[in-house]
């Protein structure tokens, strides 16, 4: 379905792209997941996941780059930092991409506090440092977290009232836009929000969005529609 | 007696297959199990188990396949994954099929969770996107352990009711069959049950199961009379 | 005096092998102990040993084999298998022979249950699957550690009454008699005892003893004699 | 603005220098800072940092040195310095110099320790020690510390009261001029205090100061001056 | 100082002997100490150093030898014991002797435990079987801290009454003289009970001593004094 929709990039775990190998080769350039979690872990305070692909699997199964997530915050976050800065070394000197998932979580930050636009764009910001081409990062509320920001974005008049200008902000904290960064759908809404959404983000300067289940979980003709529509979004048509 | 039987291969740990090798060699394809537990160990929350062979030594001793346990809910899960990650990238670079057992256990996985149908088919998915050409689980019953996992069960209205039915809904989490699924044998039973299990994994579109003290624990003859009316099951003449 | 009275090999740690190595060379096939533990460590739980020596180390001190001690039962007994399994890879690559010293402890195993019966079967069983040419085990008595294993023995018939059915039942753990089997020593005691113990290995199908302290204990003709009486008895003379 | 002012150098994490890398490359010698800490991580007693950076990505970015950051005082201040000694052996083999910032925090010492004149002195010593070419300390205080330490100082009548012998002290404590010493500027602060301190570390011995906030926080011409007027202070011209 | 006093080498960690380079090079033999501790850590029971420098760096610098200090007792003991074995086998092979400070502490070892003859007599024949060319140990007292070694020691009628019996006994634990052994100096003192203990090191049988701060906190010309009057005590001619 992504290759019929002419989208940008295709990201999944090793053994889902060595699956369909030969039905993506050419057709879509792939992002190998090289770390992956799953919801039977508990670590709350220390949350990671599982390094299960290498760069080494992205050259052999022709892939474009590498995906990681790191989530800032996590009492285990450096030892997750320290990977993909390996790998991310590794990845660059092959010719491939190196992509950072940037979720906040763990250690002493709330839930409201995984999706704040102070927390959200300094963990953009961890990605941009590590040396991230293209960040993804969730969409950003307009909560702040720690008391510390409060002050400096109130002192700096930071503009977080609206989603594109939050947006903005992220693109901002990474390298003033010297990077790419994309966002996340989050959870499964009607076609018109997440347009909208899609509006915010380009008009904050954002290089697209990831989307998952709101395609999965359409029948696939409105599916298609629905993506071309975004599309027409990021072009500036919509 | 596996040789004698015309079965499809045979597991062992290290030590075992280098002292049958020359038995073996030629005769029946063998997979060498490649992590092993002893029942000395107590850790509940997160077992493991420990790495004793490798690939060079799967190389060495003629093996068709490398062979690693998984136990995905452990507290220690991401690090085994890791371990068979690693290896598996090894295995398939010298031409060795990569098979996991996938079982689950540990962390917050209650008793009867180990071989509920949700849990199941997540922990065979885990295996399949961890790169495995062939994935190991038990049979699994119609229990269902996570409250998320109801919803959607009842919601997309996914059939578990059978043991049929739940083979091929294993078999579909295996990105949808592209992988071969077996399933091991548990606890010792009579003929009948054996062969009528065979046939509910036929049935539901698994690629086989997996048999040894059922085997080793009845005399030699009708140990052999077994084997090959499970045969006759997966060929679909029983 | 090992040399002097004719022994099959002398294990010992790196420094000692070292300063002896102008002496040994030629004389006496040495066994390279490549992991040692001391008495002022207090893990009890999860006792484990240092390693100190490796396979290079052995190569270049001329040795014939490296000796390990693993602990089942204990915490890291996983780590300690590890250790030699990587290890032995190497050692079997060199063409050394790989000695495992089997000493179950730690963990929930009981004072008692260090030399049952049922634990140092499975004990010797763990190392035969490990690799192990040789296999070092404690004399084991007639107590069953583990309630599962009570069942087994009485419903099976294993007889483990005297010391020639234990040796031979440790015997058969270990590939039914594909591996050797050796049986440390213990405490101090009379010469008469000494032999006695040697008759009931030879019984059994065990293939020798290990040595130490009662040698070195004794004065030098002493010593000789009871070594020499010692070979006797293994040669089925005495 | 580092460029246009004249400055040493200028140190960054690893994305910064690869996004700024067309804009500093042979302007200004770049120190990659090789690891990296975060406001999010929470560990006070075994505060650490993330290596993120690698003696070949300096080399790759055309860096002249690798700066990392050891925190003695901290429960796992150990391995951070076997970290920077690696690093630092393989930086030196490829010609780059090594700049250590030493922070002493965690473990026991107290909030006022932090920048108490006989840790200072001990941090920095332990810096030397480890291989630095140059070092960097915070601004220290006369406060002591360690009970042992008041003795010492008390007895051998080290002078601690003034900014410039305090410098000095710090001086000495790192072979006795031998090596490189530079101080960071701390919170900001109004322009005459900045110049007083930089002429203290100049009376002292000390060979500069690190400069941060104090700049990127006044508008560019003000920073410039501040910045001129710097450099003249260390010449001995103000 | 030390090449003006005619002295046997010099250690220091690897920042020092770098600073010092010129200096020394040729003139007296240096031991590179690889691994440094320092009074902020606060481990007491498990208590560790820092590996700050390696063969290569001991090589690169023009010493004769590797410098290493073990804590028998710590309850990482085994950790620091692994180091020095891997370290130590890479020195021999590139032709630098070993030098192993042993010094018992942490774990069960109590304050007066750590100087007790038998912990120390152990703790050397340790530093022995990890193939120290060197041991290093401290001045021992008469006091025993092992229960089961007082028994043996009254058994078998070791002599530890006075200090020449203690160095003679610890040189025995060191396969009977097979290796140097040499004593640390301890806390300062006047120079005639530096030459009473320096006498009792040579009638015991001990290769020496080391001497840091009784020549360090002495004026240069009293020191050289000091030094010389030692030199001539293990010569025998005082």
């Amino acid at each position: 379905m992504a290759i019929d929709a002419g989208l940008s990039a295709y990201a999944a775990p090793l053994g889902f792209i060595e699956a369909g190998a030969g039905t993506f080769a050419g057709a879509i350039p792939t992002i190998l997941k090289v770390n992956s979690a799953n919801s039977l872990s508990r670590a709350k305070e220390g949350p990671s996941q599982a390094v299960t692909g290498s760069v080494k699997d992205a050259l052999r199964l022709g892939c474009a780059a590498v995906g990681f997530t790191i989530y800032p915050g996590s009492d285990v976050a450096y030892d997750m930092m320290e990977e993909i800065a390996e790998m991310g070394r590794e990845a660059k000197a092959s010719g491939l991409a190196v992509v950072i998932w940037s979720y906040p979580r763990g250690g002493t930050i709330s839930k409201q506090g995984e999706t704040a636009i102070d927390i959200a764009a300094y963990a953009a910001h961890m990605a941009a440092l590590l040396g991230a081409h293209i960040i993804k990062v969730k969409p950003p509320t307009d909560f702040l977290e720690l008391d510390a920001a409060k002050k400096v974005y109130e002192q700096q008049k930071i503009d977080v009232s609206s989603a594109a200008a939050r947006y903005r902000h992220i693109v901002q904290s990474c390298f003033n836009g010297r990077r790419i960064v994309v966002f996340s759908g989050g959870d499964a809404k009607d076609d018109n929000s997440i347009l909208n959404e899609a509006r915010a983000i380009r008009d904050g300067g954002g290089n697209g969005s990831i989307i998952g289940r709101n395609t999965f979980q359409r029948p696939r003709d409105q599916a298609l529609k629905l993506l071309d529509s975004l599309i027409r979004v990021y072009k500036g048509e919509a």
